[in-house]
Formats: C-alpha cells, sequence, structure tokens
C-alpha cells in the first residue's frame, strides 16, 4: 500500500486527486500495488468539504508531517511555505512530487542533493510543459544527445494573447481582457505576460539538457506587454507569427539564454503552435530536433505529469534524476548568432533614419494615424551586440523619438 | 561496471557503439557507473576490422551466450533468428534492448513475460519513432490516461515520398527512386511502402495505449503505391496534403486500428509534417491531444533512443513496462466514425455517377487525358459501411471501370 499527501486543493491538486481515483484499479492491476490519499493539507477545511471526504481534510502541516506517508505531493505553488515543508519532508525521507516551477527553478539543485541525500526522490515533470512529457524525455530518453538548443513556446496565457492578437486582430490590452474572462490568464497577470514564468521553465529545461546551472534571474528576459498591433502586421507582412520564445544555445563552451517575443515563420512547427498550446524543440547531436507538444498547462494535464511521476516513484525507488548541476553557467544576454531583426523607428526625420537604413530591406509603416512617423527595416546582423550599437546610433539622430526591435528567427 | 554486448554492426549498431564512445564520462559522472562494450556479433569479422578493435567482434553467437554481459543490444532487424537469441539472452537473465519493430509487434507480449519471469527488463523505444521519445512517455508519463486516439505518420520513407509528389509534382516511380536514390527508400520497399512497417508500429503503440493486443496483422492495411498525381491535386484543391497514417481509435470497448492514406488539412499539425520526419498525435483523457515529432529513422536518431534504453536499465534494474497485454482487442477494421471520403470513379456515364452522388458536394476531374471519363465527389457518410455499400452501388452503374477512395481527416 502506497500512501500519498497532497499539499493543496486548488486547481491542480484537485485534478490528481480525480486522476489518482480514476487510476487506482489500473494501477493495481498494472503493478500490483494499491495506492490511497491519506491526507490533503488546504487552507480552509470548510471550503472543502463537500468535495472530499473530510476525514482526509487538514489545515495543519503538522497533521502531514506526522502522518506515515510514502510520497508527497506539493501542489501549492509560490516559494514559502512550500520550500520550507519540502526541505522538511525530504529529510523525513518522503518522496516528493512537485508541479511548482518558481520553487525548482530557485533551489531545485538544492532539493535534489536533499532528496538523494536522503535516498528519496523529488520529481518535478509537471513545473514544465504542463501535461507534455518534456522532463523524462530530455534526461533520460535522450540522455546520450549533447544538446545544442532549445526552443520554446513555454506558457500557454501569452501564446493565447499573442494568437487573439494575431488572429482575431485584437490589441494587447483586448487580448489580455479576453484572456482573463476565460481563465487564461490570471488577475495579476505579471509573471506570465512579464515572461518571468517562462525564464523559469527555461532555466528548468536549460540546467538538464546542459547540465549546467542556468539561473533565471540571469538571463534577458523581455514579455509581451509593448508588443501593438503594428508588430503583429508587420510580422504577417514578412510570413512571421509574434510568439514569446524561451531560446537557449550552448556555443563553445557559453550558454546564450533568453525570454524574448520573436518573429516565427508562419508556416514553421513553433509558429503552428497557437492559443493556449505549448511546444518545445529541442536541437540533440544525435536525434537532431525533436518536437513535443500540447496543453502547457490546465487541471487535468497538469495532474496527468503529476501522476506519472507517482507511478514513476511506486516502480522505481531509486533516485534517478541527479543531473540538476550546481556549477552556473557562463550565460550571454546577447544573442551571439547572425539573424534578422525588426527594427522600428519613431521619428520626424525619416530621410536621416532611411540614409542610415540604406543597406537593409525597408518598409514604411502607415497603418494608422498614430504612428505615421515611422520607418520599419528588416535588419541582419552578426549579433545582438552589433545590433544595439546599431539602435544606439539611430537613437542619436535628432528627432527619433523611439526604437524598437524584435529578432526574426527563421528556422524552427 | 556495465557490460554490454550488441548484436548487429550495421547502420543502427555502429551508431549504437558511436553514441556509447561518445557518453562514456558522462554516464560515469552523472551516474556514476562505468560501462564498456563486450563484444559486436557480425556475420562477417573482416568487414568491420577497420572500424571496430577486433578483440570485440565475433561472427559466433555462442561466443556472447558464454560472456559475462549485464545488458544485450539487438539492432539486427528481423525475426529470425533475433526471435531464438533474444529468449535464450532472457533466459540467461540478461536485460535486453531492442530496436526491431518486427519482432515487438509478433512476440513483444511473449518476450516481456519472459522478461517478467527472469527478473531482466526488456525495452524498445527505437522500435517506434526512431528517436523520438514515445514509447517511455506514452507508458509512464502518460499513465494516468485512458487514451482515446491514436494518429502518426509513423514511415519516413513514405512520408518523404509522398512530400516529393506533393512539393515537387514527382510521380509516385519518380518520388520512389529519388527515394532510393537518396537512402531513404530500400531497394526492396515493400514492407515500407506497403505500409506493413507503420502497422507494426502502431500495433506496439496501440498495444500499450489501450493496455489490449493489436495484432498488426489483423488491421486494416491499405499502402500508398496507387496514389498518384491527380489525388495530390485533389487533395490540394481542398486543402489538404496525402499522408499515409496510422489511426487507432477506442471506442465503446472496440478498436479501430487501420494504416492507410488519409487527406489531412495541410494547415494541421499532422499535415505540417514533410519529407523523413514522423509525428505521433496521442489523444488522452487527462493530457489531451500531444504531439512528439521528430526523426524516425536513421543511423544516430536510432541509436540514441537505444542508448536511453541502456541508461534506463543500468539506473533502476526492475521491470517496469509490464503493459504489453496478452489479451487481444476487438478490432474493427472499418472506420467507425462520420468523415469525408474522396471518391474517384473511373467511368463513361458520368451522368448516372452525377445522378447517384446528386446529394454531395463534386469535382470533374479533368487533368489529364488519360483520367478524362472520371467524377470525383467529396462525400460525407456515418461510416465506413456506408462508404462500401456506396461504393458498391457504384461499381454496379455499366460502364464504369473503377472507383477509388480515400478519407478526409478535417481535424488534428
Amino acid at each position: 500500500m502506497i500512501s500519498i499527501a497532497i499539499l493543496g486543493h486548488g486547481v491542480v491538486g484537485s485534478g490528481v486527486v480525480e486522476i489518482i481515483n480514476n487510476n487506482i484499479n489500473k494501477l493495481n492491476e498494472k503493478i500490483g500495488e494499491e495506492i490511497k490519499i491519506a491526507k490533503i493539507l488546504v487552507r480552509d477545511v470548510k471550503k472543502h468539504l463537500n468535495k472530499v471526504n473530510s476525514n482526509l481534510l487538514t489545515d495543519n502541516i503538522e497533521d502531514i508531517f506526522s502522518e506515515n506517508v510514502d510520497i508527497v505531493v506539493e501542489v501549492m505553488g509560490g516559494i514559502d511555505p512550500a520550500y520550507d515543508y519540502i526541505k522538511k519532508f525530504l529529510n523525513l525521507k518522503k518522496h516528493i512530487v512537485t508541479a511548482n516551477k518558481d520553487l525548482i527553478a530557485k533551489h531545485g539543485d538544492e532539493l535534489l542533493d536533499m532528496a538523494k541525500e536522503n535516498g528519496v526522490r523529488l520529481h518535478f515533470e509537471a513545473s514544465v510543459g504542463g501535461g507534455i512529457p518534456i522532463l523524462r524525455p530530455l534526461s533520460e530518453c535522450l540522455s546520450g544527445n549533447n544538446f545544442n538548443s532549445i526552443n520554446a513556446i513555454l506558457n500557454g496565457t501569452t501564446n493565447f494573447i499573442l494568437s487573439r492578437m494575431d488572429k482575431d486582430n485584437m490589441d494587447y490590452e483586448e487580448a489580455l481582457k479576453y484572456a482573463q474572462e476565460l481563465g487564461f490568464a490570471e488577475a495579476n497577470p505579471e509573471s506570465d505576460v512579464m515572461g518571468y514564468d517562462s525564464a523559469r521553465k527555461l532555466s528548468i529545461l536549460s540546467t538538464i539538457a546542459y547540465n549546467e546551472k542556468v539561473n533565471w534571474e540571469k538571463i534577458h528576459i523581455q514579455g509581451i506587454t509593448d508588443i501593438d498591433k503594428n508588430d503583429i502586421e508587420f510580422a504577417k507582412k514578412i510570413g512571421c507569427r509574434i510568439k514569446l520564445l524561451g531560446i537557449s544555445k550552448k556555443e563553445n563552451g557559453n550558454i546564450y539564454a533568453s525570454v524574448r517575443p520573436v518573429m516565427v515563420n508562419k508556416d514553421s512547427s513553433i509558429g503552428k503552435i497557437e492559443d493556449e498550446f505549448n511546444g518545445i524543440v529541442l536541437d540533440g547531436d544525435a536525434v537532431g530536433n525533436v518536437m513535443f507538444y500540447g496543453k502547457g498547462a490546465g487541471k487535468l494535464p497538469t495532474a496527468s505529469a503529476v501522476f506519472g511521476d507517482i507511478v514513476d516513484i511506486i516502480q522505481n525507488n531509486r533516485q534517478k534524476l541527479a543531473c540538476f548541476n550546481k556549477k552556473e553557467a557562463l550565460i550571454q544576454k546577447n544573442y551571439q548568432n547572425k539573424c534578422k531583426w525588426m527594427v522600428r523607428v519613431k521619428t520626424e526625420n525619416k530621410h536621416e533614419i532611411m540614409k542610415e537604413l540604406a543597406d537593409f530591406e525597408k518598409f514604411y509603416l502607415d497603418i494608422n494615424k498614430e504612428f505615421k512617423n515611422e520607418v520599419i527595416a528588416l535588419i541582419e546582423v552578426e549579433n545582438e551586440e552589433i545590433l544595439n550599437e546599431k539602435i544606439n546610433k539611430l537613437k542619436k539622430i535628432p528627432n527619433v523619438y523611439d526604437v524598437k526591435s524584435i529578432m526574426v528567427l527563421g528556422d524552427n
């Protein structure tokens, strides 16, 4: 008999309870193990009485510390108090399954070490890509590869907003409001729209792929809040869609990592990922490009990943994912490869700007009155440093109000 | 020290040797295990002397039976003698990793039982989707799901041929010849172009997904050998591409399974899979649609999957994939769902045919002289049985020479 405690009974927690209950017979039949939920930690017991047997509920973490459970599932989210709870459970030699990307991106290395010292396991498949199997395929099935790059849409909220802007001609504010109405965006959308959520997930993926710690706070992070209709329009003009991409590359021992809006070919595998879906493209030296695609969030998709981790622990009581390296990677903030960039220059001095951009592909944006005094060009540069020099030069031209740039990736 | 024997040193076998040698240090660092190749079975030792240390080579299987190895990697292919060898190794309590889809589709259930009885493991990730991680994600990460359907491009050769017909206007014979020149098709392409290879892989996937044996010899199998330019042209006209799909669905306790050419929306995730790539879409009740995409064959992609299985065995000495059910599924040969079909009727009696098809969308194919006397219609029917009745009726009309139909799937 495997006994499980669940910390949290919100959207994901209630999904985990549902999937465990649906699979009790199957587990018994397939692997000959009985499984039961022993305790569920909630903030307010009264609020959950109509959904769960009251004997299971507690609002006191001490009840769970003292309960004889085998596996603790943490689906509360956030660093505090989840971090302290998990450390205590690891020291009590309990296996942990968590969906908590904030916690793993920040303390994954330390917690995995503690799990190893205590002879128990810590799994977090649900922390990246929701229900999409990605961490286990990456760290186990593909362990014979050295990875060259990761290109991924890791946040469903922002992809939903960008899809509405692209397909339904909404502006950013409208699309955000619509996403909030449908439950795809939270009341405070900061973590999603500013790119922090994607950055945490990219850090977890990259740390495993390159076997060096990619600290999410050290990477370049740019969200989608200043994407406007004209950016979308321009992307369409060149056969692209704007996506919030997590990108990391390993080159010459350094790692470039960033989260930023990128114009990707609308017919590429990443360009085709719409609405709330996520997609992750890994480039391994043996396997080439592999893509994983599916729903990156939601009650049952996330609970599906949590359940997979529970089964893995039941089937195999050994530490496996010991490859969350502490050694910090050398992270480059600037994109190191030659590529095209869209550069938008707001100016009353079009003539001068166009002279400056004479060598590049040019467009004259005249979509609506607000943006009338604007030159847009597609410029190809060797790397982002050179782009930044160019932009600084443009900014110094008299009567230039603003210069904006978005990367254009042709591949994938 | 983990000692490995490899049966076969062809394309995949030499890839496995390469990846093992490239990863010896990494394995040692990550999981503290040393690994060595102890013996390689080849047909003719002389042919391999310039590639491998001669001490490792043998043409006598008895040398490997008597060697003290932990894991045997079988990359010879075919049923005979691989089947007898693997049974003997399982009885000798050796773990097995194989890339052999023919063998697993035919004897997977028996061999997994033998592995279980002997307390060793049998893994075959490389048998489906080449380097794409699919069997382990399906059977482990997604084990909390009941699967509704699988839609997949499982054969790179046929997808390459169909891509050439679609993109480069080649006819079938030209495209096949081109694929053979590039090494994407074998001199005898039967197993690929007739759909048998896809059917074996679909049977392995479906047996795991539905936990019932889906015998590949009992499913409807139709290859791509009679696809002509007009089929491709017609598919384009309705916004589709023709793909050789492995399709299975579980409905009301029955399983529908088939391999057949299908017209899929060119903008769908499956429609976008071009050239030699494979893609597998699983629909699970918790996770929704997830897709796995990458190179389905080739030296290093396949070896990457074999290596992942080796590492899994080293890390975890317990039987896990015990879910290859012996109990045969009730398999339906006819497609049970309402969908559209393209129906091509060669006739000198157009008037009568068009009367018969009056209720459906009609097209008049007039692309070249050979096909002049032809009516094409898109007809929507409740299921394939009704389609077949309709086709039989059409065939009985005087001066009808031939009736051909291809399924049109709008989703994915």
